[in-house]
């Protein structure tokens, strides 16, 4: 890279590499990378062709640009624009965007490219995986939450009536351009969603960062050089779980950190977004499993107040009374959780943590303590 | 194994081991494995639960002996039973699998088991790699095609109407149980189709496995002993090459040897299973592929003759004349030539051989030799 020629904004890129054997790539992070997408496509794959997936929302956004930057660097491109929100992730869809790819022509070495949240990504991350049992994928995520979470891993999926995310391949990107200007036009509301999944990363294993986002994390909001540093750090602590547990078959778990009880939470309120989002669910999610890590002695409640007073400071909920409307009886919710799929022959398996930054994977979690623990917290 | 305890059936049993690292299997060959699938699977495989995918041909053939078998080894199975015929691998009955399977609460350790010939195997298999992202998959193939080609490799995938095959994942079998006995049932033809597939590994590197064949093939169509040592031969010929190559980016493709003129004789024949199945459009292939070889002073006629004499002598057809009804036009047949996905940037890519057991992948094949050659040996 000739560093003479780069813009100012363009010095303030990092990179982080994930060293997958040969699925390893790389995840750029910084302002601008939506109008540089086909230069940084073209220098690292072999296709000239790319079917590009994107939302209602982002297509008036960022569509044009994109397609503008992949022509100039004789990127051949189609794009497909479905409808926004969870509801995308169908089975329905999935045949909406391998019918597009196939029409286009795709062979193994173009791509599908994402353009959106992680909505946008785990659908086409599917259907890139499925077509030719598996043609290149690039991720260019828009929603905080893309940035730092489901882009990076290959992780990738949709929605059943039997529950969320249960249809999907492992299929990971070949790169991923985190354009952090983009995050300037998304809700509040869906950056402090995001914003939890950051604060996670700190709570699994990185106590130092959870007391920079402590001090950061307003200049993180406005953007700038604060939100780069905040999306890398958060990028490479992801990667680093990903190249050690590729399939999730034991630490990569611990990236769950909240969701177990975000989960249930999400099922309770039934997807509904105006009652509570993803990264919203995570939230609660994470200081519950810290009140629960208290309360079986494993950690001091002083930590899990630390977690909760941050997560209100930038303004996410913090406990189940934050969310509108009325919750589904308690044994519901243990349901809920006994559901997901973190459940291996029955037992229940949590994230609990000995305190800031030192989370575990606990197996044999006694359903009765989780029962009464629920009891405890919901409101009355 | 306790050898001693071995009926005398079993002592036939061969064992064929894929080493692919973490995804390591073992593919069973003889007769009777049906019945003690459940010893089998128990002894391989964490889980106590199977859903079990079959077609209507087979289910009332072998799937209560599966299922008592199961069983008696304490897995608990449940069944489902699909139309017979290639238009089964489609996107809706896929629907169909999934959901079967999330229905049955099949977790990462228990089983998908596809109990058919390939196109339940390539179905079953497919749904097994993208239920959570991958369950465990257990094939009992019962057509010779499946036992000697498409039960191994983990190649799994379903047709749209731009093609075949073209959604799919690699999926590897965590345990293949080829039940020799079952393929008694098979029809004359189907045995003769799946018998193309046998001479296949000959013709690509084994002459004297075709030697072996052209003497010993009335004892295989009969069953016994060289029936179950031709199917092992024949596995591990895949075998070898799937591990050199599991995603087919290189020596893989010598597997398609005859393929390229086959299918295109498949989509000319329009997948009517009455006028030309699989192996039979594999047949005509491969003798063309040794012609067309020979035109272009690759290898001798008499190799040609002699591939052609053999496969005559089993009943298989070996010209397009052979195929009942008309042949669309050449330039027709030369479209589904370049459409099939063995087409890399545009270039024809076939399989050729220098003699008998010795093929080779070309690229960059002429596309007007082709024409000109179909144009010469096509029915006038
Ligand atoms: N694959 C993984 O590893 C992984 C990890 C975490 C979450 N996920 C999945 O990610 C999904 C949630 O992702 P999400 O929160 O990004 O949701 P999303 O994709 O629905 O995006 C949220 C909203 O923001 C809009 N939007 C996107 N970018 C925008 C921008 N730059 N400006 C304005 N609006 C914009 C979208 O149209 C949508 O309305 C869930 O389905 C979840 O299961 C996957
Ligand atoms: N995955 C791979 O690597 C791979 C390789 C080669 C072929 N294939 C696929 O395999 C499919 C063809 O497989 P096939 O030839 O086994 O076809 P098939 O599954 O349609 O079986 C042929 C017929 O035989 C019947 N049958 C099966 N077992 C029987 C038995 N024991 N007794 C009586 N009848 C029986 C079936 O019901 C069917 O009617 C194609 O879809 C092809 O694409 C896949
Ligand atoms: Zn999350
Ligand atoms: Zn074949």
């Amino acid at each position: 890279m000739n560093v003479s020629s780069r813009s100012p904004e363009r010095s303030l890129e990092r990179l982080v590499h994930v060293p997958l054997g040969d699925r390893a790539y790389d995840i750029l992070i910084g302002p601008g990378l939506i109008s540089r997408a086909g230069g940084e496509i073209t220098s690292r794959l072999k296709g000239r062709k790319a079917a590009i997936v994107t939302d209602e929302h982002v297509d008036p956004l960022y569509l044009e640009a994109l397609m503008d930057s992949l022509q100039t660097d004789g990127i051949e491109a189609v794009s497909l624009t479905l409808p926004a929100g969870e509801k995308t992730k169908s089975l329905e869809h999935l045949a909406t965007v391998t019918d597009m790819v196939l029409s286009a022509r795709i062979e193994r070495n173009d791509c599908v490219i994402a353009l959106g949240g992680g909505v946008i990504g785990d659908l086409a991350g599917f259907a890139a995986g499925i077509v030719r049992r598996g043609v290149r994928f690039v991720q260019i995520p828009t929603t905080l939450l893309a940035q730092v979470d489901s882009s990076v891993g290959g992780k990738t999926g949709i929605n059943t009536h039997h529950g969320k995310n249960l249809l999907g391949v492992f299929h990971q990107p070949s790169l991923v351009l985190a354009d952090t200007a983009a995050l300037d036009s998304l809700s509040e509301r869906e950056f402090r969603a995001g914003y939890a999944e950051v604060a996670k990363y700190g709570l699994i294993d990185k106590p130092d960062f959870f007391v920079w986002l402590e001090k950061h994390w307003r200049e993180v909001f406005e953007g700038g050089p604060e939100r780069i540093e905040a999306i890398a750090v958060s990028c490479q602590a992801k990667a680093d779980v990903v190249v050690e547990d590729e399939r999730e078959t034991g630490r990569r778990a611990l990236l769950n950190l909240g969701h177990t009880f975000g989960h249930a939470l999400e099922a309770a309120t039934e997807y509904d977004s105006k009652r509570l989002v993803h990264g919203e669910g995570v939230a609660i999610g994470m200081v519950l499993a810290h009140q629960f890590s208290a309360r079986l002695n494993l950690a001091s409640p002083d930590d899990a107040g630390r977690v909760e007073a941050h997560l209100k400071a930038v303004g996410l909920p913090t406990s189940m009374s934050d969310i509108p409307g009325k919750l589904p009886p308690t044994e519901k919710l243990l349901e809920a959780i006994a559901q997901d799929k973190k459940v291996q022959g029955g037992k229940l398996t949590f994230i609990l943590t000995h305190g800031i930054g030192q989370s575990f994977i606990a197996n044999d979690v006694p359903s009765s303590e989780v029962l009464s623990f629920l009891e405890e917290k919901r409101p009355k």
